[in-house]
């Protein structure tokens, strides 16, 4: 049985969905539509992707299939996907997404070719992390069109996917997409004003900005402060978010604590001395071995690994508790 | 195989720990401590406690052994708990705990009763999470030996401690219950300022204040916010809690994001409106069944039920991923 459902533009009756862009985000992007039942119409702007990314997407529907979320052999899948260099390609597709490298002037080189080629009611997305969406928009012939598309990474084994409006973008589009994304196994969120770092990442750097003014304060530690995360935190996050568990422990406990605790807490506008000490340095983390804290090159390794291997026991785990309550209230911009 | 490992209090040649209180808090710390093959000397100071509290505990021991943390028979494990009205009981004890409810009077008496018996070199832990240790601290006669200890719930099924120091603690003994928690199954953490909120709590309440003002703004909705925790925060935070991952990613990457992003970082220092509105109309949550959801009654059971489900599932999997690199920095205060 697939758990996926189809959800048709009613302008375009296509299931085509268009890629550009076939790095490590675009291959997964691409796998996981194909998971989904898409067609897959992929351009690759770079040669070098070109030559690989069938191989790379083959080995990730393999990956898929030891996952236990293939419906049929990795054959059948590959049979719907197209790679090419030729734009025209796109021209059936109901949605091309767009996911090259973080350069303002390549990205909008990439949507003029696209709108030369798709339907006006065709929807365009960019997967970018970086730049607004609304000052990307300012470039399409068709503004309403364009949407920011964030998804997290393997984007075939994650659930996350944020939905971004810029200031021009019809949130009946945004919508329509919202929708299609829980077509692609997806519990996507809606962003409806365009704003600097999304949503996880704006609500991670208040959790940044304070843990590291107690870090500052010498109140406590990096390794303790991770600890209270992995542990107290992990142990109910990924069942019920930042406010069902407000609801689950009670409003009006909340309320006192922030009453007292608001007013306490760090509102710092600059970068954390410890995080400018250690650029000084030149250490960047897991990749220098040097960071927050020390690695040696095996622990490098055994991140990389640990991070697949416990993102994967997360997938399965997010999917034995879904996000089942309210979905009524998923009507945005009402 | 025991997992746990037993660190011997230098003054106090025992294995036994105290505790004072034996409600929800109480009795599920006395399992955790049978667990890990302490004994247990508890006193009840409500009646009702007194007579309900060995079944609750023998209650919540065949649960552990249905979670397979079991050595031996439950009956074995209960063999070590003594629960009495008595103060005296208390006179071996290396360590105390009161778990009682949140009254200042209540606790100082508690504590004047406690080191009316204990030895001077006893350590006296307090589990509140409401009132500051500084100022609990200031009423007993050894302030110096007198310690936060923030179980999470159940206590006997749950890997975070938080270990609090009020402005008299003795650091060294602080730490000497950090590794006495190891014992316990816990990767504590240590807080070595008493400040409000603890490190967890703290950290969380930015998240609300950030959270809730971009659904103020009208820019994301509560269910998109509790979906971006749940699938993408929740993807990873187990394993890497917040500074590990930001090591993953790269700091100079962290460090560019916070630069454009922490002025646009709500200040707020007041309980945000939505909060004020329910509490208004006496919405509390999932108990009053109106909070920042609504529920039927059927739907909060099924919380209830799925979050003890969850955290079973969320200790399995912390096991298999321990906090396992850099413990030699868990030399805290030097």
């Amino acid at each position: 049985m697939n758990k996926y459902q189809k959800t048709e533009n009613p302008h375009l009756s296509t299931k085509s969905v268009g890629l550009v862009g076939l790095g490590l985000m675009g291959t997964s992007i691409a796998t996981n539509l194909l998971l989904s039942d898409y067609s897959v119409k992929a351009i690759a702007p770079i040669p070098s992707d070109f030559e690989t990314a069938r191989t790379q997407i083959e080995k990730q529907l393999f990956h898929s299939e030891s996952l236990g979320l293939l419906n049929k052999p990795v054959a059948e899948y590959l049979k719907e996907i197209k790679i090419s260099y030729d734009y025209s390609e796109l021209k059936d597709c109901f949605l091309v997404m767009e996911c090259v490298i973080e350069d303002f002037d390549i990205k909008v080189d990439i949507y003029n070719k696209i709108e030369a080629c798709v339907d006006e009611h065709a929807i365009i997305g960019t997967n970018t992390s970086a730049i607004p969406i609304s000052s990307l928009q300012e470039h399409l012939k068709y503004p309403d069109r364009f949407v920011g598309i964030h998804w997290a990474e393997p984007a075939y084994a994650t659930r996350f996917l944020e939905i971004i409006c810029g200031e021009k973008t019809d949130l009946e589009k945004a919508n329509f997409l919202f929708n299609t994304a829980k077509s692609w196994g997806k519990e996507p969120t809606l962003l409806r004003k365009d704003i600097r770092g999304f949503i996880t990442n704006r609500l991670m750097y208040a959790v940044y900005r304070e843990g590291l003014a107690l870090e500052q304060d010498k109140k406590a530690s990096i390794e303790d402060l991770d600890k209270c995360f992995r542990y107290d935190v992990g142990s109910w996050i990924s069942l019920m978010g930042i406010f069902q568990r407000m609801d689950y422990i009670g409003i009006d406990h909340f309320s006192k604590m922030l009453d007292k605790n608001l007013p306490n807490l760090s509102n710092c506008e600059e970068i954390p001395p410890i995080m400018a000490e250690l650029l000084e340095v030149k250490a960047r983390g897991i990749y220098s071995q040097k960071g927050l804290y020390e690695y040696t090159a095996e622990e490098a390794k055994h991140w990389e690994e640990s991070f697949a291997e416990f993102n994967n026991e997360m997938y399965h785990l997010a999917n034995k508790y879904p996000y089942e309550f309210k979905s009524k209230n998923d009507n945005h911009g009402k």
